[in-house]
């Protein structure tokens, strides 16, 4: 039997503020490495060893997988850092309070970009410095790979490639793997996972540093699936 | 021109007890992570861009690394971590005080030791409990792979291969790179980057926490040396 465990990172400072992270690299608040550490006792005393380790290239996700990982006593494990698993990106509204944003556009509006499935926010434009195009970690993606901004769909369809590509054959070859990244690009793993519509994903909250354990079988259909 | 960034890992709590360490996974004293922040600060002062990472299978190390990178703002570089990088194995002497192993030995036999090139300590047997074959993490080695204790020669034969098939392919990729290892791996990379002989190599002591730069040209030639 494999064991895939998703795990969504700690709280970090604009979850607090209440402000649209997407690609933002916020850190963790002292609450959020508490989560961290409680996840990983979690993880230990359940009894399950991950002997692979994936992650974003956002701090939040990275630092909550080097605690986790420290709890665990396997800092050692090998880790691969994936720009694919990073939160969706919320284009123009990255950076702005929920509420402004709210008294801006209207809160319909603002609901239905946070909770449709195929309609992104407002795009960045080129010369925004939020465009990821400026960042030295994103340099190696082609042009049209550089999102402007995203809606859950879009999260999903880059997250697909980096699961069949990247995780999967490792899950063929180890036991256990530990995945710790989004709200959304999690959703987008459970959605592959579970075979769930657009309609069912858009329904599942993860919670912040909580274990969620799949169960598959040897042809990565899922037995069980479970939060720890 | 490359970059090659040596960087021993700060205070473990075993420097602070002057037990011998080895392979013993102890963790960084809260020196230690001290250590390693002001190593970053110093990289990032001298405009140093590390774009890949190299440590070995050790707490001490990886956290070193985990802590400079977040201080360099570059937790998302990717990280390479290689048994081969591991401290020397000092055999049946880890976890004795250095101190209480000169009284029972004598201090000249302990000079030896410790100050040879090609005399290993007391080996292990295989039924000790700190034989690396006993180790989850170990156990992708072959069983001629498994050091049961190892002199300074051991221990550079070791790294050899990892710098020549691991490391050196990635700096002809990238422009510079950063290795967070022990004092005695360290003195096995700088040997080969200096070509020192074994008497040379045994003279350098390298200080924790203190990034000693290696500039090369295209051939890999060292150009310049420094610490910062």
């Amino acid at each position: 039997m494999k064991h895939v465990i998703l795990l969504r990172h700690g709280q970090s400072k604009w979850n607090l503020e209440n402000r649209f992270t997407g690609w933002t690299d916020v850190d963790l608040t002292e609450k959020g490495r508490e989560e961290a550490k409680e996840a990983g006792g979690k993880i230990l005393k359940a009894g399950l060893k991950p002997e692979y380790f994936f992650t974003s290239f956002l701090k939040r996700a990275i630092h909550t997988l080097e605690i986790t990982a420290d709890i665990l006593d396997r800092s050692w494990i090998p880790v691969i850092k994936d720009w694919h698993l990073n939160e969706r990106h919320y284009g123009a509204l990255q950076g702005l309070n929920k509420a402004e944003t709210a008294r801006e556009y209207g809160e319909e509006q603002v609901h239905i970009w946070r909770r449709s499935y195929d309609v992104a926010p407002p795009a960045l434009t080129l010369d925004d410095q939020r465009y990821p195009g400026n960042e030295e970690r994103y340099s190696c993606l082609a042009y049209d790979e550089l999102p402007l901004a995203e809606s859950l769909k879009d999260t999903i369809a880059r997250v697909r490639p980096c699961w069949a590509e990247i995780i999967e054959p490792h899950i063929h070859t180890y036991d256990s793997v530990l995945i710790v990244a989004h709200g959304n690009s999690l959703r987008a793993l459970a959605m592959m996972l579970l075979h769930l519509t657009p309609d069912e994903i858009m329904k599942v909250e993860i919670p912040t540093g909580a274990p969620w354990v799949f169960e598959l079988d040897d042809r990565f259909s899922v037995l069980k699936e479970y939060y720890l």
